[in-house]
């Protein structure tokens, strides 16, 4: 009964208190596991190359927020993402800064900055306020519920089109007309072979002339190259990006300076420590009582 | 019953359709009056060297959201402040896109986008999500209520520190255990007599080290310096500026380049034309009926 945590020192440190204070049983260094039959659970952000001889292994739980970084595992092993309120939060807030940044035009009032030019632009379309979200899974309808509550008419596109309060819903096959309709798209997908490389050249010419782009998700889903010819011609006002391809993103990549895109270093989110003990604790009960592991991914779909 | 709106083209257009549909009476050029005693109503931005010319003037409406630039009236003139739902949500807009950018250091990742620097930093305490609004009239109402809404712990200060909803209040005497609360300032202040230079070194130093400063009032009511000295010493982190002092900022103006501070022109709110208009019908009709004008200022408060 036995989790592993193979991670940073400070998360180990706040590991071991939580799982202490729970009476359960934690090691944060492979070299202290004295029967690798006995660890029910690993945790790490990518498993150890020897992760065999941990033959009872019932999770994998990654650190982080996404699980596209895994490799195949074990047969029989279920990965796990972390789910915490603290990085759904942090990721929603990144996202509702955002598209207010790009409607009211900062990228504009950056690049003037930089050349001391005081130069007010007439005010934003009010009624071009619409957004639309890719990706609407638990951080996705955070951000929607933001968004609306700000005056953003939102639309949502996800696999199922499952319906969401509040939100224009558009199902997979729907993706011309839910772009058509969106000034400020954003991007909330996991990174899966679906969704890799699909923010391309074609989307983004399905967006009204003059939309904008916060991209949330993961680097490999954007075609830079794209968005920069996009923004070259005039067809996309500006960008903000929290994840980038490559990342980090070279000291001379072009988006650094572009004056119509503003980039983060893949910051939207990080995982408390606590919340991710907590995660984890709810994992170890829930396996050993036998019930639905919280944030089990479908191995199938890939989140 | 004639209104005199003395502006741009563009309002003029806007205005003359709004009151024609409406059978009121607008010139929108001061040599088109015939007799002078028939203005009843004067819009302006500041009124013109010959007010004293329309004797029976009522009102003097200002065009844009504040009255601050407007010289003492002839006796027994009101002066009238635009109500528009559309400049309320601007600057709300404005203020929740700089709080949230300021709580997650956006201006240290323009600063190190600039040297093509990806650097993540720490994720921000949470716990010090504090926000402290100061004025709490039509504008700081609304921007409260989004912050609580996005989870932000709102305190607000004015100068009755009469009760809000959600917010904790502090009167205009507890100034200092207000700002000691206070991570991230936001001033929606109206300029006065009061409310001049209000912003200065010592109202800084009592903010906790680590502040920021979103400044949407008005230029005149903080000491540019003191900032800068604040921020220098490191006792503040950022600050985003959308008035200044002076206005517009010389193209040589520090606050232009400094690491820490990010400036926008002004742009918070433009008055729809369309909202102007129907608040100066609003307040014609207000006026014949003998009701209270929607938007009078108080003389003796100045706002
Ligand atoms: N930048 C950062 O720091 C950061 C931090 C955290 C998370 N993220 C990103 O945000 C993503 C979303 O997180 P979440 O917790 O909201 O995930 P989630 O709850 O699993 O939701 C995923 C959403 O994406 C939709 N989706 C998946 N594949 C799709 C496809 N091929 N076509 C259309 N829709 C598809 C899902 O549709 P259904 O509803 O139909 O299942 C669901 O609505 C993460 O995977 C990660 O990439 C980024
Ligand atoms: N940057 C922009 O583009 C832009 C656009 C629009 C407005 N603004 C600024 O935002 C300001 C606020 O607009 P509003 O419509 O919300 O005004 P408002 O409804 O008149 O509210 C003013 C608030 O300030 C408080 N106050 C006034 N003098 C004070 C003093 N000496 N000490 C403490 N509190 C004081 C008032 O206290 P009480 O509640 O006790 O009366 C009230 O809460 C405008 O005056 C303007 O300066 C800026």
């Amino acid at each position: 009964m036995t989790t592993l945590l193979l991670s940073t020192p400070e998360r180990a440190e706040v590991w071991g208190r939580v799982f202490a204070e729970a009476g359960e049983r934690l090691l944060v260094d492979a070299a202290d596991v004295r029967d690798p039959g006995e660890v029910l659970h690993l945790a790490c952000w990518t498993p150890p190359a020897d992760i065999a001889r941990y033959t009872a292994l019932k999770t994998v739980i990654s650190v982080g927020a996404g699980v596209d970084q895994m490799p195949p595992l074990p047969e029989g092993v279920t990965l796990v993402r972390t789910l915490a309120p603290g990085i759904e939060q942090m990721v929603r807030d990144y996202v509702v800064m955002a598209a207010l940044a790009l409607y009211r035009d900062l990228p504009v009032y950056i690049a003037q900055s930089a050349q001391g030019k005081w130069a007010p632009m007439p005010a934003p379309d009010a009624a071009r306020r619409r957004v639309g979200i890719m990706g609407m899974g638990r951080i996705g309808r955070l951000a929607a519920r933001s968004l609306t509550g700000l005056g953003f008419a939102v639309a949502g596109w996800s696999r199922s089109g499952a319906p969401v309060e509040d939100v224009e819903m558009f199902a997979q096959d729907d993706l011309v007309s839910f772009l058509g309709r969106t000034d400020i798209l954003i991007c909330l997908l996991p990174l899966t072979g679906a969704t890799h490389g699909v923010l391309n050249a074609e989307l983004l010419s399905h967006l009204p002339a003059g939309a904008a782009l916060v991209q949330a998700g993961r680097g490999a889903q954007l075609d830079m190259a794209a968005l920069r010819a996009a923004l070259d011609s005039g067809h996309m006002k500006a960008a903000m990006l929290d994840v980038t391809d490559p990342e980090p993103l070279p000291a001379d990549h072009w988006a650094w300076r572009h004056p119509k895109v503003l980039v983060t270093p893949h910051v939207a989110a990080q995982t408390d420590a606590e919340e991710g003990a907590a995660h984890a604790l709810s994992v170890v009960s829930a396996a050993r009582a036998g019930h639905a592991i919280p944030g089990r991914v479908d191995p199938q779909r890939g989140y």
